[in-house]
């Protein structure tokens, strides 16, 4: 197949790979020249703009930080609706507010395109491993279209609903994710004070009803679970600006439908002073370091910029 | 084994049939006649005192809504210290305060016995089938001592660590659940209004980093797990305001360890807006009508008091 | 003096009224064709578009729901761009966010004009009576020229710093006014539900260190303050959705400006709750009602739409 | 008069110097000798015991950390109940729960004696220069009764209604005062980072809605004002663990009477987390270094203990 792919960054330069690797003819854009470069090396063909990345695409796949960066990718004069073909489908994997993608999927639809929103998770490890897992926004005959296209770069493609329903699943599952990690970093923090040990903490967590992926998996106290970020320095794994990122997804969207959300609004505070305090690219379970020490460490490992 | 057993409640009550049916003599007081007849006719001798309960035992077990009541107990002119014998180990299953759990262990030791805390999980349905969770705070030859006697009555028996520690580890857990569970109930809610199908936010997030004991096994929102309260309007489980006690304890512990609990002091005021509106004795996963109905469904189902 | 005014809702309009009083000659343009006639009634010129307005203005006013509306205005094929003569200053009197103020000023810069900031308090009652607070963000000498315009509406007219600081101005004050009246709604609800005289608490917080005008002249208790929205249903005063949008405004300059605000996020969702309740047009002193009432009050007083 | 006083500290040494300037005959109580002898040098007389001090009094004053210190200065074997003659009034100005003020003043009922609650709000400056306010709970005419001898000490001597409502009324309004304080702390941070001169700001809260103590009077950021803690270090004042224990109790008989005190709740673990970072005995507007700086100065200042 012919694919247009707009946007190399840490995410979408492995997933255009594994496009490759599955045999697809992938033609790429990035105004960043070095990673164009670097996937012309792995058998891309390099585009000039939008446009060119979409014009005879089978199908056109975008992935970019934020809203702004897919409306102008769309609408510009050498924007993707410039060049691509009627009939053709447009599946962004951005994370971004399911009213942008309703939106953009009405301009794509004035063009005689499909509009598809397939956010991800699995970070840049599945992405690397083509084991991604895309949420699908889209009618039941759009999600068979690009079913077999994703397939080649995650191993999960599950279907939300209609348009704008695979953003609404990846904000709502990153607000129960940013909210119970700040609980596990609470609870494991005032366990440490009343003076049990944090393994033995863990394990009854683990096996009881206060169990969740931010303590059996990843959990924030440093010890606890050998193969987590917070084990390491809280290096790699998911940036806490990228949890602000998608908090202040989940309290825009919110906010748009009247919908209160209490503790994701004080989860998203949490995350803001971590970041204040230079710590925006420690993994995000770092927050813990507001619970444990006083701020002084809260940049103190590498990964805390400026 | 001759046990003493003083606390005839809705958990104390098939501990101490559990206790008899191992075949221990046990020897049972309570304020209430009623529920020491129902015991009576089940095996158990009647005790007039906790000081009765606990004359000849050899182990003294109390099961008691809160620390002053375990204090008097203990205490009192005809309390379980007027009656045991030296060397004879106290075991509370109580869910109270890790700094009263030193002052009763201190109190204990000066009469000459060990007192070691051993609060549960694992609700009404887990006493009644003997598969409890115990918490173990005690020395590690306590811990040996009282494993056989609280093998009658669950089937997790984990040691903790030293005296306290039993609350410590019940407390944290419990923490974590009040915050995931209004986490859950937030996302849950705010899915639902932005037009994902509840049964597919439910799947993703379960599968998904947002995975926890709140969303896969006692999800808030109606329809997604079949055996959760929720899908029951709310009944049974595990009510409101024992998980408000349980936050409570938790303020309270966090307060005197000087450590912040943001999201666990904004829990308690969810929860507690819940229970000011009559809701307290309805399941705790009802906190989604918070978010989900106006205030006047908070009462509506059975369970809901004054 | 000519002036192009743009924007004649519940505030433009007695803003407007008010130019002309003090004998200037104003050209007024609204999407609302009788609130145009409104003021040609009273002696205004209409005018087609916002280029017409501004079109020999020599001073051009705004005054709108939303940043997008400004940026429409403006930069429209027939906006006040279009139209303006250069070297006309531009004041725009809605509330928006600082760094859509400094886009717009840069966009005026280019053709050659000044974009002076300067939203308003004081409300509908303080529009129509001329008395005014204007925050004005902008040069010393951008400030000297727009005070005599500007005091033909207002009785403050206050130089808050360059571009931008006459809104961030409103937004912190507007935070402070959302906490604190939230926080008086806590204070009253709990006084009341312990027993004391609201009348009498109120007194004492008025002359004491909790003393501040979310009490002392617009207490949310019903009956304290005479001439407050709680006295009269909480009717007329501020509406909650524009506390919201205020709040709104606030959390999103923390977020742009990595700078946490617990309680301004905290108190958001309570506003939020009640606009979900259907309270969003009930005086924003209507939050006492979470507190007080159960749910089902939220939206019974006039105000309360579906 | 001959007055029994017990309890010397920083606030009720300098109140029994104003009754010994009044002319009143007061006899001392308190564990530590060296308080005792700087009243006795002022002319007071040592009393051995609270039962003692109590002992031909005519009325019986005492002014204690907690409510556990006033228990015992009342009920134990040399307590003051011991010793006091029946008919005479105590007066309590402590701040503790109000639940405690009515089980003492059952207990002091059942010894013929009336039992008065009046804790005060001014500070040690207030006490040493006689100006306090007292808020009194108890009947017409016990108010009747007290007012003539806390005119020695105070200024303001107002009658809340019955016994506990004079503590009702100091934990509601130092509800609002942590409240506020903490919100005008994020106010002026955030204006501060969105580039808004300091003093400008506060002139602006301070003549709009915003307007309240916490930021006329004790503007937590430097400069503003010059009286305020801020501007000398944060020293003085009124210390963050006070105000942390006066929110407990705000937070914990909102808890006792199902009321929920959201922004309470949050203010109270900001402080707490000033105090766990070293700084409970900086004064409370210090809470701004957590929105200002990082957490590395938050007990930069001298006043931040241990």
């Amino acid at each position: 197949m012919k694919i247009g792919f707009i946007g190399l960054g840490n995410m979408g330069a492995p997933m255009a790979r594994n496009l490759l690797k599955a045999g697809h003819a992938v033609r790429v854009f990035d105004l960043d020249a070095q990673a164009v470069q670097a996937l012309v090396d792995a058998g891309a063909q390099a585009a000039g703009s939008p446009k060119a990345a979409a014009t005879d695409a089978e199908c056109v796949m975008t992935m970019l930080p934020a809203a702004a960066h897919v409306r102008s990718v769309l609408s510009a004069d050498d924007g993707v609706l410039a060049g691509i073909a009627k009939g053709v489908t447009i599946i962004d994997s951005s994370t971004i507010d399911p009213a942008s993608v309703k939106a953009f999927a009405e301009l794509a639809a004035r063009h005689g395109n499909s509009f598809v929103d397939a956010p991800v998770s699995g970070g840049t490890g599945g992405a690397a491993a083509g084991t991604l897992t895309f949420m699908v926004g889209g009618s039941a005959s759009a999600y068979e279209e690009v079913k077999p296209v994703l397939a080649a770069m995650g191993k999960n493609i599950v279907h939300c609903g209609d348009t704008g329903t695979g953003q609404v699943a990846k904000i709502c599952n990153n607000l129960v994710l940013g909210i119970t990690m700040a609980g596990v970093a609470e609870a494991m923090s005032l366990g440490e004070a009343l003076g049990i040990d944090a393994k033995v903490l863990g394990g009854i967590i683990n096996t009881s009803t206060g169990r969740c992926w931010s303590s059996d998996t990843y959990n924030p106290m440093p010890g606890v679970i050998d193969s987590a970020p917070s084990t390491r320095g809280y290096t790699g794994g998911f940036g806490t600006d990228l949890m602000l990122k998608d908090l202040g997804l989940a309290t825009d969207a919110a906010r748009f439908a009247h919908q209160p959300v209490y503790l994701g609004a004080l989860a998203q505070q949490l995350y803001q002073t971590m970041s204040s305090k230079g710590a925006g690219r420690l993994d995000f379970s770092a927050v813990i370091k507001l619970y444990r020490d006083d701020g002084r460490d809260a940049s103190n490992s590498n990964g805390g910029g400026a």
